[in-house]
């Protein structure tokens, strides 16, 4: 018997992640929780739903003991810092909540928690590459919700109350769904909004270089973890997963080479860029997680393009 | 016209600070807020009693739009990892309550928030001499609360809702009052309890190193913070205090030169140590707080002796 939860599940990774779950049938149970319950479900697949943050909702997922617990609950970078109170509220709040939920389980309940944290834990200023020694500093509200929330999931680690690793994962790109505005969301906007013939603001100088994977390697990547045997040793509770490191200008060609060169003009350059080459972190070592086996489904900057043209057609 | 709020103004810290405030004459109010007033008072001192994780409590303090607040209140590491609850609502949820009534009380209210952290954000394995470099990696739930605290309050100072400073403390040698069991109380034991005729256990080996400050360092510290000129710089808002690095054994030796070899008798070590060198982290270079002026009056290992004396003849 193999029972997984996921809290997030309505959002752009959790939908993903309980679709590829299902799809690979290994599961017994499939418990789904979100504000909002989305068209997935089926054949033990259960929907709790309510605000994350709130013990009841969180209380009673939780009291089914799942073995596995994935939280995916987040609101982007942009929200975080715009809606101050709504990011501590959805990216920290509810990772407190659902800590504090196992704990109080008791019963010698020790679920696997997976955390989607993030790359934003990192602040300027950004070495060229990033390893394991760098300290997080984070330059965001996000950023320090992620960092919060990776502390107190290793405290209650640590003490044995539950067995937990986050995930610092890179840029996803390309998101599906509508443009986003601020930080890194133009990553996607370039590729996505000219393949749907729309036209994409670029608000980054060509030599913009980021640390990139695409939903599905960071799906991959959270079911990974869920399944490393034995308990996370306390160094790897929080790791940098594996991405690609890209220009805009690499991606730019990748688009036309894939889409044609016309794509280009749908391209909106007419502001003055507000993001250089300083305001992102452009590589990470990620020494730990390649060693541990974690997966990277992209190799090249066309592959990037190539997932978002199979899953639109997919979808 | 300047006025300052403590909280945690009963406690150790709290109640030195205060009385050390109103010893100087400059202020025209002082607030005070804890659980429990004390014997404080006088000429524009104010107490504000009850929870200070309460928003209506710090409201009501924070509304008064001190131009400093000092957050003092903390429980011991001992207390924050056997009482796990309390330690998270104490040494974490007050600060958050703190933050959030000062972001919106709004009004352009921006006060300096010196906050005392401590050198408990680092875990094992220490390295000899711990600089700057360093990433903390709490062992302990009270380490954790403080790095969480510190990320929350550097996060509001980005924002610009205050000007927050945290400062990483010293182990604190010789606290006043009653023996405490766990962690680093044994370095304040072993000087307060022969001093007092009583036996004291000493659960380490006597080449365990740490760094210490004796409260009223500690306080001068926290002073210092509250005057630094202009906003506090980003890479300023948590620093390493300075400290003195010192074994068992020279304190020992500092005890019986200064109330006589008898002294030692009083020493138990009829248990086997249970800490060694690698349980405490021995030294810091404290290079940033260094360079800012922040003091430590302690220069050798009688001058813990002698302050303590100094004190409780006070007293």
């Amino acid at each position: 018997m193999v029972s997984v939860a996921i809290i997030g599940a309505s959002g752009m990774i959790g939908r993903t992640l309980a679709q590829t779950l299902i799809a690979r049938g290994r599961l017994d149970e499939l418990f789904l929780s979100d504000i909002r319950s989305s068209d997935i479900g089926g054949d033990g697949v259960h929907w709790v739903t309510g605000d994350a943050a709130d013990p009841e909702t969180i209380g009673l997922l939780v009291g089914f003991e799942p073995d596995v617990i994935f939280h995916v609950a987040a609101t982007a970078m942009g929200q975080a810092d715009s809606d101050f109170a709504i990011g501590y509220h959805i990216n920290f709040d509810t990772v407190r909540t659902t800590v504090e939920a196992i704990r109080i389980a008791g019963n010698n309940y020790c679920p696997r928690l997976v955390h989607a944290s993030s790359i934003g834990v990192y602040g300027a200023p950004f070495p060229a590459l990033i390893d394991e020694a760098a300290r997080p500093r984070p330059d965001s509200s996000y950023g320090t919700q992620k960092l919060m929330s990776e502390a107190i999931i290793a405290d209650y680690a640590r003490m044995g109350f539950l067995d937990g690793i986050c995930l610092r994962l890179p840029t996803i790109a390309v998101r599906p769904g509508q443009a986003t505005h601020g930080n890194s969301g133009f990553f996607s906007n370039i590729i996505r909004e000219p393949l749907e013939g729309r036209r994409a603001l670029l608000p980054a100088s060509d030599d913009v270089r980021h640390w990139l994977a695409s939903p599905e390697t960071a799906v991959a990547q959270l079911i990974h973890a869920a399944n490393i045997d034995g308990r996370i040793a306390p160094e790897a509770r929080a790791l940098v997963m594996p991405g690609i490191s890209l220009t805009v200008e690499v991606l730019l060609s990748a688009l036309a080479e894939r889409g044609g060169e016309d794509l280009l003009s749908l391209i909106d350059r007419s502001q003055p860029p507000i993001y250089g080459p300083q305001d992102f972190p452009a590589c990470f070592s990620a020494k730990t997680a390649r060693k541990m086996g974690f997966p990277l489904l992209e190799e090249k900057a066309v592959d990037f393009i190539d997932g978002f043209l199979r899953h639109r057609f997919k979808a």
